[in-house]
């Protein structure tokens, strides 16, 4: 039996975490801690849980790490970089799932997330945990940075076609569609259902925070700078995104020759499948699976890659309780399937 | 040529009442009053109007009533009996979209509004402004109150027929279903798209504040005490409201005589449509009808009603330009077909 | 282990209950039957169930029961009274999804199925399979007709209340919401994106085909003749149904007596809550609860009801492998929490 | 007084040109050809025109064209190409919704649409209705090709920067998302709401019947052969699309310079709007405008085009209504504000 605690229990991915080990066994909540919420019974707020997680939030400084084994941290991009210091140890290790890990320049988090890094040595001792690509660092970490929504279905479909050279490094168009939960829970009226639904648009064109994280890895992949352009929409979708990339073939490519690269690459993988029909969010919300399926477009000389993902499973909460797993040495898959 | 202005220009209603006046030549918008916005540009709001609607929001301390022949409220409930006794006048009439002036005692508004009313004296003033009811009174009237959405769907089918006693006035239930527009433009999280999609719920099942209302009409209608149940329901829907309503039928009645009296009553009505078949939001979305469609359920003896609208027209702005309408003795459907 | 084949696996609950069953390790699915895909794999179907639910669809000529303990059906109404005789057997017991065993009388299901059945003995040897009401008789049932979505949503709500007296019989007023999955998957204009999005329609509204199975549950917790109108609803909702019931209270009951009751009946129930607060169909989407709420309206004697459930879980596959569970002497939750 | 009559009104083209057309005074709807419907009210399928169109569907034989002066045609494609010789006259005009006539050379028709074309002559003589780019030859033309959905929103944003020669005519990226009305009135279940809603997917990737349409406009505009690669989505989303262009910058461009030949081109276009935000669907649906934005992406070096039409009004009936009005020398915006 671990124990684990989170911080940042009220948001769409804390309520997740919840849910999710909710039905283990061989893990227990230790605390919760949401400070809006400090008090309130956690199945008030999320009534689904009702009977299952009756337990309140507690505020922050009733935190205690004695015994934890691992706390997850799910609150807002910049104050899980002044929170960690305080609670990581020896034996108390830490997945964050928002931005504050993700980046390897504090330059490059000033510039995205609009403010400067309080502790940039975290910056260097965290893994990204992208388990199909970090796994063995991740099994060895003390400090995981959960990968972004976006990257996570941005990521898995590049980085074998640049590791391996089939596409070029530059002219990447890739356009991401998200449901609305990504945008995580709050009273915001642009989120509204109102405004929402019969409604789309894109956001954040040139400059999404995500945008460096996908940046470091791809690079790491092809070697060379990679260059590619990122838009995000938002959809009147509560869960899924939808990822789809244009990259530039390599002479030789077919689709065959993609196909094998990913079944290196992913053929054992418990969480990616390679999928012979375009892929659709239903196939995989309330998953932790990102389906990946490739097309050689002949006359432009394009590869179209198509990928999905829940962004609160694989791309948060889910992919949060996969690193779990694996730094506990317990089977990836639990409490996943 | 009647020149209007619009006291709360911001909201689903205000700009509503923006869309139907940007189409009139005969109606000049002369200030559009939004005090959270003042100096906003009016279609960087609502983008949908921009090249037709791009002057600027006032502050209210901007607002002049020279040469004003009406002047809408569309602001929250309890900001309206206030601002009304500044503007009114002998030549300055007004129509208020909120629930300031549609009770008529001061208890019923303090119970269910919550608050005391600062200006009992207007609620004897105003005429309720539900035109297939109180036409008349509406063409002379100084002050409208606007009726409720709710209210609008649920007079309209049972005033008929309490007025004719075919109905009992005890009994009755009414639901009534909502699209999120009806709870304004507004930053809260129960009315977020991940809320809202996906999910109903009912809410406020027994003290709606459009109760008062519906029984003032109904009272009347019926000459007795007419005891009702109303339970509202949250939609994922942007637009429109479905009421289904049951009430005991006396003994002789049938769905011709029912028929018969809705003719009677609404045959020459240009916004209420007797249809034969099951009413649908969609027909009405976009339009200010009332469609009602009447069932007689022999084996329980009720009678079964039901009744669409889009709640932000005939539940609110194109019942309040048809007021203005009637009140300028244009054609009724002016601008509204 | 257990062996278990499902006939009508092409569908919408049956593709829930190989999504239920896929997660278990203590019952093999031996084949499913679907005969528009016989030669299709599941999962090209289903694409969620891709890499866990390979095999393909046969032809119901390829069925054999040698060695199955249970069969499920999930074929339209009218199908199965023809099927079920031909499989049934000492060790082979039969779940019916459908509505062909509901009724207790032939003359009711003519009347509401529109043709004769063609089985009267089987509605003679079926269990109802309301767990929470007829566990018992369904742990030793050859056959069990598995309830549907409204009536289950109906039921579990009003029975301990007519069972012990505290509301009438009569004056019952039901409205139910329902998600489109209810219809099935069906390619019919009706149900086309286009037609639903942004509509709410009532259908069939004095002689939907659940009534009858309603009415027998009910009279029977009744003692007498239960007088109820009953209006369903198409929203624009994938899944969950939410019910609204208004039923006169009978004199001293208030909301402590109704809850004791429904804590006598329920308390110990692992599939039904009673919910301090007004239930949403959120709370109960991907589950198999019923959450239950009850209020006592004072002014009009009125109790009001309200329960939630997911049509395709407790309202179909997932109220089938619970009464599975039961059959088999297996825990009534596994698999299902 | 012009009469016009439709062929094909049953769909949602047709239903919007006859929503259009009932507003006007000066046109007459003389005939309404739907051979599915033949002897059905129109309000009977269109309840939304109850009051206002009840006049009945009739089958094609019934079609006179005497005393019309144009004739609409909202069939499905391949049936166009057979009706149109046998109606067409010197005085009888025709306007053609679907993809018969906009395609120059049979061979693209017969690989795009999957058969011969009939009546290969009448590819030489329509003109294709964009009035943006061909106003000219439309006024002066006896066939129009109304131009598809999605080659509206992409053509509008690229042709005159390709004409400019400001972007590359290769390596251009176009991703568009849709409403599922694109997809016609249909009893199909990959369009129902239950497979459609919470849900996304791309669909023909590589070989959209709509890209020889906008290659033959878009070469043109360049002078060159243009490569583009275009990938089409449906979402949740009854009504709109969304279009997002990545293309590759020529050196000197910067955003100003994208915006004054855009005011050259559009700058007095009544349904053209350049805009300086980000757009939304919500700004154009019910609207005959297409709402235009543009972004040079420095690091990259592309050019980002946003473009969002309702794909009924400005990518179907209202473009078709635009076309008639310049034909009949109508003020072009009539009906349509």
């Amino acid at each position: 039996m671990k124990n684990i605690s989170i911080i940042g229990g009220s948001g769409y991915s804390g309520a997740e975490l919840l849910r999710l080990l909710a039905k283990r066994d061989d893990i227990a909540v230790k605390q919760v801690i949401a400070h809006t919420y400090a008090g309130t019974v956690i199945s008030d707020l999320y009534p689904d849980l009702y009977g299952r997680m009756d337990s309140v939030f507690e505020p922050i400084d009733a935190l205690s790490n004695d015994g934890v084994d691992l706390i997850f941290l799910a609150v807002p991009s910049g104050e899980a970089m002044d929170i960690i210091p305080k609670y990581i140890g020896e034996s108390v290790r830490v997945i964050d799932l928002g931005g504050d890990l993700r980046l390897s320049s504090p330059e490059a988090y000033e510039r995205y997330y609009g403010k400067p890094h309080s502790n940039p040595g975290l910056l260097d001792e965290s893994v990204y945990g992208l388990p199909e690509i970090y796994r063995n660092d991740i099994a060895a970490a003390r400090l995981i940075a959960n990968p972004g929504c976006y990257p996570t279905s941005v990521i898995l479909p590049l980085y074998p076609l640049l590791r391996e050279g089939v596409i070029g490094s530059s002219g990447i168009v890739i356009n991401s569609l998200s449901g609305t939960s990504g945008a995580g829970r709050k009273a915001v009226l642009d989120l509204s259902f109102s405004e929402v639904n019969e409604n789309v648009r894109a956001y954040r064109i040139t400059d999404h925070q995500h945008i460096p994280e996908m940046r470091t890895v791809l690079d790491n992949a092809s070697g060379r700078r990679v260059s590619f352009s990122f838009v995000p929409h938002l959809l009147p979708l509560t869960r899924g995104i939808y990822t789809t990339i244009h990259a530039p073939a390599e002479e030789s490519v077919d689709e065959r020759k993609l196909n094998e690269i990913y079944s290196d690459y992913y053929g054992s993988e418990p969480f990616v499948r390679l999928v012979p029909r375009i892929p659709r969010i239903k196939d995989v919300a309330g998953t932790n699976y990102c389906d990946i399926h490739c097309t050689v477009q002949r006359e432009t000389g394009q590869v179209i890659l198509l990928s999905v993902i829940d962004n609160i499973l694989k791309g948060a909460a889910g992919q949060a309780v996969q690193n779990m797993n694996i730094m506990f040495s317990l089977p990836e898959t639990r409490g996943l399937l």
